[in-house]
């Protein structure tokens, strides 16, 4: 658990780690298992689960245990990440039905990327992400496209490392991290060449916020073999120039492409 | 703020009050403003908010004010609705791009539906529906399928009232409302004419969870001029029997369809 001071938790501490205690691979936990996770007494964990499970934070399941309630997600709905979502979201769909690949829109948490939706075809190309999920930035199309419009200093920290090796192909060297990120800042586009999986690549560019800084990338993830990726750099870019232009960016109204 | 006792407040209730205060039409609120809403002492808001915002589960925007943040959103994503949305996504996107029409998946929290994902295109016809929004389910056609199928004390409390009449066309009376839920389990889906806006219709079906009880409902929102609805029920039957199998539903490997 993240606490940034050596005192004891705060009960506002005790109750984000109960939330924190779910992971994507155990989306649901007994009693007992949450009073290990979260490291809180049984006694504290009961009272603590049992305030969130009446209000609906937490939901109990049949088997008992016990899951993020309906209540939370309707809050997490109202964060910034979903209101972007609901901006790109046509015009995701457009990228999606010309080619029937998987799109994906994801904002920085460096060293990582947080995907904020997921459209998936059911004969797309099978990939590691799902919407919530993280991917180090460093070795993703939307990572890249979103360490090169970052602050110098979280530009720095990623360079520092360790830079994480998915596949032998994934980009580990610092030096080499520097020069795709100047790459992308210059061309306003990345392929990233089966840094995740042997089996797929990604075309990526960014998405512009009202203020013209990078708020969010887009990428199509599509397989590696037999697909010429260059050929699908304009339908990317011109989603993310859509919903820059939504989002009130400046860059996106202007009339010279970007 | 929904407090089951009349004792003062402990903090577990206070941070989901703090969470609580955040809605769809003011998603970003200052401390001032967290204060009045959760009725706490602006120094008690302060120190919560600003454990919150530590934690990443609040993120204090330039302008100063608050926003859920992206890590409650992660947890949130873990939620048993969000699991239900991954598994239903491929049959909706396939529902979208079969009709370019509005395609929702919603869950019941009786009185009210839930909206759980929503695809719309740039062209459809606009509904009031948004992820993580919230109508009273006796006046659109998800509610209606979960209503028939909810338990039958559930069904008697919404049936009491009040019924909000939405436009001319909602189902208000009792006994209306009760005849078509029984139509609804008979005929395994509902057209729900113009009862939240004049302007648009929707056909709704059922989707089953693998014990065979009917978890969420999916829906197709037309406009109300021109459509012929009866010739989208097969798609939409269709579409939620899929999402069905995919999460176990008995029924919906059997062979005769449902």
């Amino acid at each position: 658990m993240r606490h940034t001071s050596a005192k004891a938790p705060s009960v506002v501490d005790r109750v984000l780690d109960v939330f924190g205690a779910f992971t994507p691979d155990r989306p649901s936990l007994s009693l007992s298992e949450l009073s290990r996770r979260t490291g809180l007494p049984l006694s504290t964990t009961h009272r603590i689960v049992g305030e969130l499970a009446r209000r609906g934070a937490l939901e109990r399941q049949e088997d008992g245990q016990y899951r993020v309630g309906l209540w939370l997600w309707e809050i997490a709905s109202l964060s910034h990440g979903m209101g972007l979502r609901e901006a790109a979201m046509p015009y995701l769909e457009d990228l999606y039905e010309a080619t029937h690949e998987n799109v994906q829109l994801a904002v920085l948490d460096a060293p990582e990327v947080v995907y904020v939706e997921r459209i998936s075809g059911r004969n797309a190309v099978s990939i590691l992400s799902r919407v919530g999920s993280r991917l180090d930035a460093h070795a993703t199309g939307v990572g890249l496209v979103l360490l090169a419009h970052a602050p110098a200093e979280v530009q720095e920290k990623v360079l520092a490392g360790p830079l994480k090796a998915y596949t032998p192909k994934t980009i580990c060297a610092p030096e080499q991290l520097r020069r795709v990120l100047a790459d992308v800042r210059r061309d306003g586009f990345v392929i990233s060449d089966r840094q995740v999986e042997l089996v797929s690549l990604s075309v990526a560019a960014p998405v512009y916020g009202h203020q013209d800084s990078v708020v969010a990338a887009i990428s199509i993830v599509v397989p590696a073999a037999g697909t010429e990726p260059r050929t699908l750099v304009p339908a990317v870019r011109a989603a993310a120039r859509g919903i820059s232009r939504r989002l009130g960016a400046p860059r996106a109204t202007r009339q010279p492409d970007f």
